[in-house]
């Protein structure tokens, strides 16, 4: 669940959140994973046993680099994986390939971000741990990635698992209700990512509750 | 003094560092402000009573965006101001502006960092509570801009007050003896940020003493 | 008038609407400058006797600069002059100060694009030639700056006045009528930059007659 | 050949060059492809029969884009490629995607600049026409690629082989003399990227001889 920089889910709001996807996945058994914003890293890590990812990491290592985010600090703050490539925040090329290098020489779990299937098999290649197809003209609509565009979800997967059959693969945008995570699930994904369809929820709980039972169906 | 993303001021050094410039600001009386990095944001704030800057925010509102750093979730990590447009996290111009505004609508001290004179002289138009010139040449060097180029300095200060007379006025990069504060300060600024010089000193504490008791000669 | 890179102003085209603009240019004796694509620039400039300018430069000397666009080599083209920070290439603030020097010091007339009054005053005291106010959120709408937001002109020019007394005025967003430009005339401009208005017309030389017309008003 | 923005390559100065790329070509029959900066395009394919390439293009359609490159606009200029994501015009991942999408549909050769062999391999999924690797740390060194780093070409082909069997190989950085392209195709690349061991060389017709002549060794 990506928090991104939501009035809902900053300060004390996020850990609030974090807490509901704790009781979400320890009722369901379902793995929770929260990216919470940077500066709730180290407040969400302490709150909640769920796993925690920053939203993003610089291709840098510990040096002068002003208003950057270095993986020592993220994982100091607590955290276990990080976003990369999301497509409100998307990096160059070399960069993604820098990162998810970097997170892996710090054992961070890299989890990069794509926008379609020739772009997701292009991400494949450079070894992330996890790959999520979100179509960016879906994210934030309602309108679900696994009912809008299943196609775009078989062809990611087919395409990367002729290169890696060790990435797990994720789907996100548009998510909104259970159905849409349990389609997902049918599609062959491993999981989903979503953010406001949870986030912005009038109860959040009463959502990740429907999407964690939904991933049973 | 700013923090960037050293390994010797990250996690628990970031706290350390704080508490050893939070002694010399008690001993001396001199104002020590700290930039740490976003993800030690709270626990500094937590840790020290001395002011935290964030050391850049993005101009946004709450909302949909991944990986960025939004005013309110600074402030509720305990920041009262921040650093923008550090020659190491540069904006446009109009992002600027608008980071000045929000910041001033959110009650944080800006604090506008300029590579010269004139441009110090544009940004004073738009109204930041700070304005830090540093020439990014000497940044990091160890060579004092406040030696090395005192009319950056001067000028800077003659062409701010010609439009601005209200916001306070530092200088930076390469400051790395006591003497080369007091300099800066006779030559007309109110104060001067630091990083390097104390954040990869043997003895950081010793360098802020040094520091602050040399803002009263 | 700004080319941008609409169909209807590229290649062969670019060269008939800039014939359309030196017409309307030699019957009115309006001055009329045309800011074609990069690709564009020899050609315009060897089939027109108007002033042709850049619609942006990089701020770099010779060097190995793939795909950039360097001032010696827009002046070979037969260039006078280039827009600098136009709301769809904006630039750090440390970019355009380097740009309108580099500019003076290859005799290229700079004119700045700004989107609001403090922007404008900023721009000021960095000496271009032109400064050219044109508030983003009316671009292309067809509702005019000088209509729209008056006092966002006359702010502008009153501002920029106080520091600087010589840099030509301009202002532009939603220009699609006469009107428009004698009334931004009489707000205190003393030209305006003009897109679609012109360029997506349906008969440009009719328009560019109507507005060169309109300035006489 | 990439002209990037020297001064040696810059206007009529882009033309002798070209020139001389194509009296070597004649002469030996080897394929050149020209690259020059966008102002010098249409002069340069007035001026010679070689195939001219851009140095980058933007992810754009026509439209309301101040100061970018559109691909029907450097096909007007007669051009009939482009090189993408050169590492001193790095790309987001999705719009190198775009844009090799973008070239395919404009009937322009599309070539991806890489950084190494992993990266090359997710650019192969990306389907462009070319792929050239340059270790951005040998560019401008003299220090060859095919010499100092055999491995990294020898992978790239490797990697990239596996899963796209089309695309033309390249390689380039720091080729200076006639053994290093010898070298380079021997490693199984099918031509190279030059740039300032051409252009900055003090007689560029001599060392383009020598180059050509060295892919018969």
């Amino acid at each position: 669940m990506n928090f991104k920089t939501y009035a809902e889910s900053t300060g004390k709001r996020a850990i609030e959140l974090a807490k509901k996807a704790e009781r979400a996945s320890k009722e369901t058994g379902v793995n929770i994973i929260v990216a919470p914003q940077f500066t709730d890293l180290c407040r969400v890590a302490e709150a909640v046993e769920l796993p925690v990812f920053a939203q993003h990491i610089d291709p840098i290592a510990p040096g002068a680099f002003t208003g950057q985010v270095q993986a020592d600090a993220v994982k100091e703050a607590g955290v276990v994986g990080t976003l990369i490539n999301h497509s409100e925040r998307q990096l160059k090329l070399a960069d993604i390939d820098a990162v998810v290098r970097l997170a892996g020489e710090k054992d961070l779990i890299s989890c990069v971000c794509t926008n379609n299937p020739s772009v997701s098999a292009a991400v494949a290649y450079l070894q992330p741990d996890i790959i999520s197809i979100e179509p960016p003209e879906l994210i934030g609509t309602g309108v679900a990635v696994s009912k809008a565009q299943p196609e775009a979800v078989t062809n990611t997967i087919q395409l990367v698992r002729k290169v890696n059959d060790h990435a797990v693969i994720l789907c996100g945008a548009g998510l909104s209700r259970g159905e849409d995570v349990s389609v997902a699930l049918k599609l062959g994904t491993q999981g989903v990512l979503v953010a406001s369809g949870i986030v912005k929820a009038k109860d959040p709980y009463t959502v990740l509750r429907e999407f964690a039972d939904s991933t049973k169906l």
